[in-house]
């Protein structure tokens, strides 16, 4: 981590000044765990907010689009266990009515209420279960925790973590909850992520910040190449740090980013361990690529190939298959200039065939974090891209039966 | 079937007039199975030819694309179990030795030779058992038969066919042999296709016509969207049906054009039923697109999602995904406007959940056959894709140790 960036413990989205959480069972899932929560700040925040790139949106992902448009937001109710995605006109009635509930029970308007929701798609959300849920709540400093349940489909762990950094003189917390790849009902593997600060910021820069930290660190994760109608990362910051506020060029700004990438990247990271089945998590560096472009194209295509993820699995060091994904990819490469490494062990020195010892190359493949590094020797751009292997049990979970 | 167009009985690469083919173990696979293939033609052939657009090219890709240039051929020498592919200068000279021996047993130039390997990456081939292999193999207007199975690695059937038609009085014919998904080690899944043909064609009308076959056939598979160095289609055309020349634009262009298509689209249906652990063949139609190329986007994205396979494998009517991967393809959609099918099992309409019976639902999907049908009530094009189901045996076949 960051030096200037320090790891708060059990850091949460309740960790910044102001925030309040809580969550509870509201019948949407049906095993009696979590499946609603609030996020509430004390005093309005700037909000910035990143969405899915699927045309099929969601009713929740359509509404908070509208009304973080404004940049303002004070708090966020999510539900887990049904999407409210396909669900036309009422869908969004229903989205809607979540969002003024929650106005309600707080106080406050309801443009200042997001919305965001994760499970099966198709499926109306149980309306008249949620009134009562929702004023049944009970907000907390310690909240963020019970929240991070209540957004968990078959995510294996809670997500979550916060930070604080030194902005001229000011100590200014970073929290984020995330959840990814799983489903109660298997379905669509959506990403949900909650970031909270208490730091004083532009509203422009916000939204600027989270869009580069999320091309680093969500934008470069990969469990199935499938996007989710329901995929949401929202920013909110509501200014308690007291510092002075954070302005575009600035060294402050400069620490805020860093420490704003290092929790999108911790809980993206988490996300690509935690895919369906997953059993270990794969990181995929480019090197020497000709423009920043080519080698996110290259990372990402090499860490979503099945067939490479498939080799993962089984510690196969059957580099062919990360060359032919390179070599797919779409970015500028020259064959006669690659070199490949699987964690420290060289394969391919300017394109030949080193010799390797394959038990070592197994042994290196067999941890549960797996590093691959190829120098396209061109440039001097670099990306990371991070997923996770395939294995038999991706295929159980995500064929089994919806009913 | 076109009605124009005949199926001839147990018809292969050898069934148009004056091509010959045979096979011999040369011990490249390990299993003792025929793994080295000539297909030769009496006299020299118009030769088109379709190769992988991975930047990573197999030598004998390298090799037949510069000899296909000259638009003719007379032969095609292909081995199995290795794939020459990322093997330098090395592979290179291997691959035109290949090309120099084969000539030389037949009698005729270096520069009529094309050449085809598929298997593991990465490893050289055993040039010392290649001479003396080469010369064994005897060839007959029946081997065919052995030629493709000197091609398959996984396959789990060899992928055969010839059809005759009538032009201008003539009787043409054209066989084709391919070979998909599979390897004896593990490894990437290669795509070779050889088609022939005693058809007499102008060299340029060729390419044109085997482009325009590829593209609507093995452009429009997918078993992993892992694209193979290695991928080749060859169509080779000696003219002994002594008909008028086919040129662009005639009546009788079309109907050759007409069963080269269906001669493509028999070995691609087969190479996608066959993808590794497939256990049905998954068949994705979009109507009513804006344009052709977002109609095979559409298309082709729906038939490679590994949610949407995965769920066809437990014949899991979870139509969520269909939907978003839709969403995600690129493709121009209006989400109010969707009409979502399986077979003829209406789930969507007007982008409106239709209440359909789940049982009868998941009886569709219990066939080897699975029809997903997508009106996008836009436009007038459409395009058809073809996939095969994810299963834990694909991944457990890519998972195993290549050694």
């Amino acid at each position: 981590m960051n030096l200037k960036c320090q790891s708060i413990s059990q850091g949460t989205v309740t960790s910044p000044r102001g925030f309040l959480a809580g969550a509870t069972y509201a019948g949407i899932k049906t095993k009696g765990l979590l499946d609603l929560g609030i996020l509430y700040s004390e005093v309005s925040c700037i909000a910035a907010g990143v969405f899915t790139t699927n045309k099929i949106k969601a009713a929740p992902v359509v509404l908070s689009q509208e009304k973080i448009a404004r940049r303002k937001a004070q708090a966020v109710v999510v539900n887990s266990g049904c999407a409210n995605a396909c669900t036309g006109e009422r869908g969004l009635a229903d989205a809607m009515e979540m969002a003024d509930l929650t106005a309600k029970k707080l106080g406050i308007s309801p443009q200042e209420v997001l919305v965001a929701s994760t499970g099966v798609i198709g499926v109306l959300l149980p309306m008249e279960r949620i009134p009562k849920s929702l004023e049944g709540i009970i907000l907390s400093s310690q909240g963020g925790h019970q929240m991070v349940e209540a957004m968990m489909t078959t995510d294996t762990f809670p997500k979550e973590i916060a930070v604080s950094i030194m902005i001229g003189g000011s100590k200014v917390i970073i929290g984020g909850v995330a959840k990814g790849a799983g489903m109660i009902y298997p379905n669509l593997a959506t990403l949900l992520c909650f970031i909270t600060t208490d730091v004083a910021i532009d509203p422009s820069l916000a939204q600027i910040a989270l869009q580069k930290a999320v091309d680093n660190s969500f934008n470069m994760i990969s469990v199935d190449t499938d996007t989710s109608p329901n995929d949401t990362v929202l920013l909110l910051a509501n200014g308690l740090a007291g510092n002075q506020k954070l302005q575009a060029g600035t060294a402050e700004t400069e620490i805020f980013q860093d420490a704003l990438q290092e929790v999108c990247l911790y809980l993206a990271k988490c996300v690509a361990r935690d895919g369906e089945g997953a059993t270990k998590l794969i990181e995929v560096k480019v090197e020497g690529a000709l423009t920043l472009e080519d080698a996110r194209l290259a990372a990402r295509t090499i860490a979503s190939s099945t067939l490479v993820k498939a080799a993962m699995h089984g510690s196969d060091p059957n580099w062919g298959r990360i060359v032919a994904a390179l070599g797919r990819s779409g970015a500028e490469i020259a064959p006669s200039k690659i070199d490949l490494y699987l964690k420290d062990l060289c394969l391919l020195k300017a394109g030949s065939l080193m010799p390797f010892d394959q038990g070592k190359a197994k042994d290196v493949l067999s941890n549960t974090e797996v590093a691959i590094r190829v120098c396209l020797n061109l440039g001097k751009e670099s990306a990371t891209a991070w997923g996770c292997d395939l294995s038999e049990e991706y295929v159980r979970i995500n064929s089994e039966y919806i009913t």
